[in-house]
């Protein structure tokens, strides 16, 4: 007899990119940073002891929250650390999407939102994206229409790396009726010059989430540390309601507290992923493939024009895993003739450029 | 204005035993293991690097999945590895309880029961254990006419501390129409000699789930580690669908599989948790304490007969917490006349029994 309900039997669950257990592989396929955490962090794992284990961590991550309120110039009431960023996913559905109701997103984006909607047996309202990525000016309109109390927007947007600026995320917030998520899980490899921060927004609305990780930035995906940005009245719920009453551990909470407070270490990760993200797109762009410009540390690139680029993207995908290189191939409309690749480091960036030159050649060869 | 969905809105959060940030305290009030983890896990601590950390964790923690089904002699799909024995409890209601059904529990347990159903906006069928602490003998007929989807029942329960024999877990499991949680989070603490194992259960019902977790036996409260033992079948769901996909971390998989490998050395300090459970209960009942026999790391104490037991028993938590020593209070029928006091080593013991017996002096120097 199977016991689980009707929406979760029916439903799919998430599929994720490989996790490979052989060290050897180059790994492009699931956003890492190439490099590790700094000398910060390796400090603060020395220093724990099992001792310390015995007793249940801080339930609210407290010294994180004082840490990171005062990095982004907010109040502790304004953090909430979660496990991972997909647990602040899921507690925003949780806490603010009625079963049977609707929540709203860009298609394509994080393919992990509409998994989370059928656990909870809500709606999906899908806005397509324009043919250049950007959102459409009625995105807001358009999900009040369906009635989502609830959307998702990210930011760089994934998976094509593009950026929407503070001033039309500002428009969002004021013309969406329900709680706007947006996910700045890559957020930490914006240029610089772009000068983006939409930590202001949670001030001038109280329906605006900003959720950051320490997955991506801070080389720490490990850790399954994350936290969210909004309005103390936003976020109550879910500290004190929702959430699972010790949902970060405290070994997990004393490094990406001391990840965070050493957040200059990070920064210089971000600036080699930045010159390498450069320097992969002009190689790709070489080689024949439509890069789509990326604040981002992966690229969204399209094979070479050929008869079946479908057919050509899951075969490149396919012969480099062969090869001991993993990208992310998205088996699903718009993406099929696309690749998306994590920047990684010069080296594994050659092993790249090199493989798929063969590929191309060998592809060239069979037509 | 306020986002969250209305039975967010109306319910109370849960409220856990005070975690204080000083040292010096005598925390007698969360049950915790007052011996730390072993060499073992010393070891595994001390192997890990931050490198290790920039990837991603096994999303299925099949390492620990692999030594637990060892341990307990199924295979790895009767096994799943939760973020605390929260998450387990949480994924279970999400996964077998609809909103708007019900869910049923003896009354009293453990408090959260109420706040998951709550969260997930399902009905608590509340069936009230009979006056020695014993489960009524129509427990699950009571729960199926109440239609329940799923019930949980603690073993040894909380906050009592009594054991209930496999063989009326057995009569349960065959006579309830929904899931039966079994939650184990004491279990390491019973005597050898019941030679209690609830584990050949899982072959027999498909609708069995037991809990246990790492936070009591080993000594990792800290750590947020549990698991799931049941069928194949019932286990998937949320192993493929509910599940957060990377729901626990790197650092607590690793610990936790070294702990549950090295078992005899949590043995050690269960084996000297019951002499101090048997010593504290003698001393107790010689202060003139009702104490409930108990196989778990705790005793539920009445205090010494007076003309307002519960007044009484409030002031003596409030002593003992002036005095650096922390037990549990709950101001909740059958409860507000009793303590429950957390075993600890015999110098914690020592000085919990020298503040009792001073402050049933001051007490009765008053009357």
């Amino acid at each position: 007899m199977s016991y689980e309900r009707k929406n979760i039997r029916d439903m799919q669950g998430y599929s994720w990119g490989e996790q490979p257990s052989r060290e050897q592989v180059i790994k492009l396929n699931t956003n890492e940073n190439p490099y590790p955490a700094g000398p910060s962090v390796s400090k603060a794992l020395a220093a724990l002891t099992v001792d310390e284990l015995r007793r249940y961590p801080q339930p609210f991550a407290d010294s994180f929250r004082d840490v990171a309120a005062r990095a982004h110039g907010v109040s502790s009431d304004n953090i909430i650390a979660t496990n991972g960023g997909d647990e602040l996913l899921r507690l925003a559905i949780t806490t603010f999407v009625e079963p049977g109701h609707t929540l709203g997103m860009a298609e394509p984006s994080y393919s992990l939102y509409p998994v989370l909607a059928a656990i909870q047996g809500c709606h999906v309202a899908r806005v397509e994206l324009r043919d250049d990525w950007s959102l459409p000016d009625d995105f807001a309109e358009q999900l009040n229409t369906a009635g989502a109390q609830l959307a998702f927007v990210v930011n760089p947007h994934a998976p094509t790396g593009q950026l929407l600026p503070v001033e039309r995320l500002r428009s969002l917030a004021a013309a969406f009726n329900g709680v706007l998520v947006i996910d700045e899980a890559y957020v930490d490899f914006i240029d610089p010059e772009q000068a983006y921060d939409a930590v202001p927004l949670i001030r001038e609305f109280d329906n605006v989430l900003l959720l950051r990780t320490m997955s991506k930035g801070y080389s720490l995906a490990g850790l399954r540390f994350a936290y969210g940005i909004g309005s103390a009245s936003l976020l109550a719920p879910m500290l004190y309601k929702t959430r699972d009453s010790y949902n970060t551990d405290l070994l997990s909470q004393r490094l990406a507290t001391a990840a965070l407070a050493a957040r200059e270490e990070a920064a210089e990760t971000w600036l080699k992923v930045r010159r390498e993200r450069s320097r992969l797109t002009e190689q790709l762009s070489a080689l024949g493939f439509a890069v789509i410009p990326s604040q981002s540390n992966f690229l969204l690139v399209t094979v070479p024009s050929t008869e079946n680029p479908e057919n050509q993207a899951r075969e490149f995908y396919l012969e480099l895993k062969e090869q001991g290189i993993l990208v992310r191939y998205f088996d699903q409309p718009r993406l099929r003739d696309k690749l998306r690749i994590t920047v990684g480091t010069p080296e594994q960036n050659d092993a790249l450029i090199q493989q798929l030159r063969q590929a191309i050649e060998t592809s060239a060869g069979r037509n």
